[in-house]
């Protein structure tokens, strides 16, 4: 993590001083009122006090930005954090303190957030270890920092719906997405076979040569789809994972075997998901939604929890399921990725971080 | 059945003729192509022939006529009877004569279709016994006849969804439709409210008095409904049932408790179902369909089968579910009851049934 020597020294000088027990200058993005984020949101400077006995300090390494950050910002989210709040769901740390009552986590540790809000968007942040994960440091930083929101969903939505087994057919809008690539290489790893539907754009080549390489058997723009709904060579799907609403999730359906599942966990498009009657009754077609913050809520110290870990973190170790195409920012320039994010998709195809290895205080 | 010892007379000499192995004068609908009923549905007269060993001839009694024979009849519905065809899925009738090697069915039996598409829209039918189901004597024809499409749709759309206690709450559109009354009577039986909605009218209040005398705790016309969405004394049903579609399906919907499951079995909207993508995704609602034909043909012989026919009977037989406000019709006046069962709901708002009992050929 720390390649440079120079910034290994000031990590170790700074750990050094601060296990002395003397507060910690830190900062962090903070809202005191819900509205546009680029409004809302400022950088806040802090001192940490000292720990408590059952506490520990991490240094957070660096912070993926959701649109579910930006819509809890908004105060449209229904997870809804005191005022004022830290936003920040999900980030990946490295414990450098520890209270003398902690015995979970050790000082080097790296962790994620193990609660349905922590506040990541800091430099520095005291936590009690019962809200945070450890997780293996020979995984990408890119890669873990996002594991409970995206490869979670993903892999639940493969695993929960449906019953599917190697050779079957999974359907997705908003296949290019950072859960629709991960969609695309559980289902890859899983022997499942995958069509994938985007939106036409100017690279459209590129973007299905990528999505192709990521693992996926199809790339349909939704123009393509719409013209083979009824070509019967069309493989028929079991399950729908749709992301968008409107005309594009009733496509989907259209795609299904009977008793297939569509199941929805995001409305880019801002339409409702329209259903014929006639899907219902004689395609006996199941609607379902899923929400990842709910099932990690419910589950939390649960067997298929600890699987589903472990099997997306051996995953990322081998590098079979890559994080999205991102930049990084710093903590200074977070007005960036707040705008980047609040645009549907996202305006540049790229997901945004907030890195914080280079900042010192 | 034969009050009249007039009629009985005749009854017995017919029988005692057909039993010689005469050939026996009958009257059917049929249609030859698809389209308009009132266009493509006529009399026609036939000569049964003689029975095979393995046959029976059943005269038949009384048949509903349903907005699913309509749509066969239009060739809209997934069930296709090879042409020409006679209409008719379900009915209620007596066995008069029986193959010399058939076992499980004696004269007198009453009996209904086991089948997907039987034909009963006609006075004399030669069946195989295996496409018939035996009946109880004592529960009343009216009941008894169209027990395989309301009464078995109302039971299972309140078993087999979501999980349900007594005093669990229940929401139906429609409720006013044959279906909508057996699921207020099955309601109640088992100890579940239910909340009733139904189109405004002139005689609204009659209406309402009506459902509330089968067992309906709460009554709404769409509009009052609209008007205490987000009242809080409004019970929270954690099973919607939708056979109208558009804004009343997504307003019931609006009304369930998270986890709660809407079930569409009709749609005389004609409009979608439109759903948010937010009831997906932070309410987790499901959304099923009920079709009874699949569940008739995929559970046969299956114990649920049984127990929920047994239970329905004895509902009938209690006077606990009784049929919905109806007018018979003698065959040759057939293009009433396909008239009344064409327009929605059935301008009358009586259900039409085909009364066999007074024709002798």
């Amino acid at each position: 993590m720390f390649h440079n020597p120079l910034k290994l020294c000031t990590y170790i000088s700074f750990v050094a001083s601060s296990t002395r027990g003397f507060s910690k200058q830190a900062q962090k993005l903070v809202y005191h009122e819900h509205g546009t984020p680029l409004r809302v949101v400022s950088i806040q400077n802090e001192t940490l006090d000292p720990l408590d006995t059952n506490e520990v300090i991490v240094k957070m390494l660096i912070v993926p930005v959701n649109p579910a950050d930006i819509n809890t910002i908004q105060g449209v989210y229904p997870v809804k954090p005191s005022l004022p709040a830290v936003p920040g769901f999900e980030g990946v740390g490295e414990v450098i303190e520890i209270g003398s009552g902690v015995k979970d986590l050790s000082v080097g540790d790296r962790v994620i957030p193990d609660t349905q809000h922590l506040g990541t968007w800091r430099t520095y942040g005291k936590f009690s270890p019962d809200l945070l994960m450890k997780v293996p440091k020979d995984v990408g930083l890119t890669e873990i920092s996002g594991i409970t929101s995206n490869p979670c969903t993903a892999y639940r939505m493969l695993k929960d719906y449906n019953q599917l087994s190697p050779g079957d057919v999974v359907i997705q809008n908003g296949a290019n997405s950072a859960c629709g690539q991960n969609v695309i290489q559980i289902a890859k790893h899983w022997g499942l076979k995958t069509i994938n539907i985007v939106r036409n754009r100017d690279d459209i080549d590129k973007l299905k040569t990528y999505l192709k390489s990521l693992g996926g058997d199809f790339v349909f723009t939704e123009e393509e789809l719409k013209g083979i709904l009824r070509d019967p060579s069309l493989p028929k799907p079991k399950l729908a994972l749709n992301c968008v609403g409107g005309n594009s999730a009733t496509n989907l359906l259209r795609t299904l075997v009977n008793k297939g599942v569509m199941v929805t966990y995001g409305g880019m498009s801002r339409e409702p998901v329209q259903i014929p009657t006639s899907a219902f009754i004689f395609k006996d077609i199941t609607l379902r939604g899923h929400w990842m913050t709910r099932w990690q809520k419910e589950n939390k110290n649960s067997t298929e929890r600890k699987t589903m870990m472990n099997e997306l973190t051996e995953l990322m170790r081998a590098g079979k399921l890559a994080a999205p195409a991102h930049k990084f920012v710093t903590l200074t320039n977070f007005q960036e990725a707040l705008m980047n994010t609040m645009s549907i998709q996202g305006k540049s195809g790229l997901k945004y971080y907030i890195d914080f290895r280079q900042s010192e205080s």
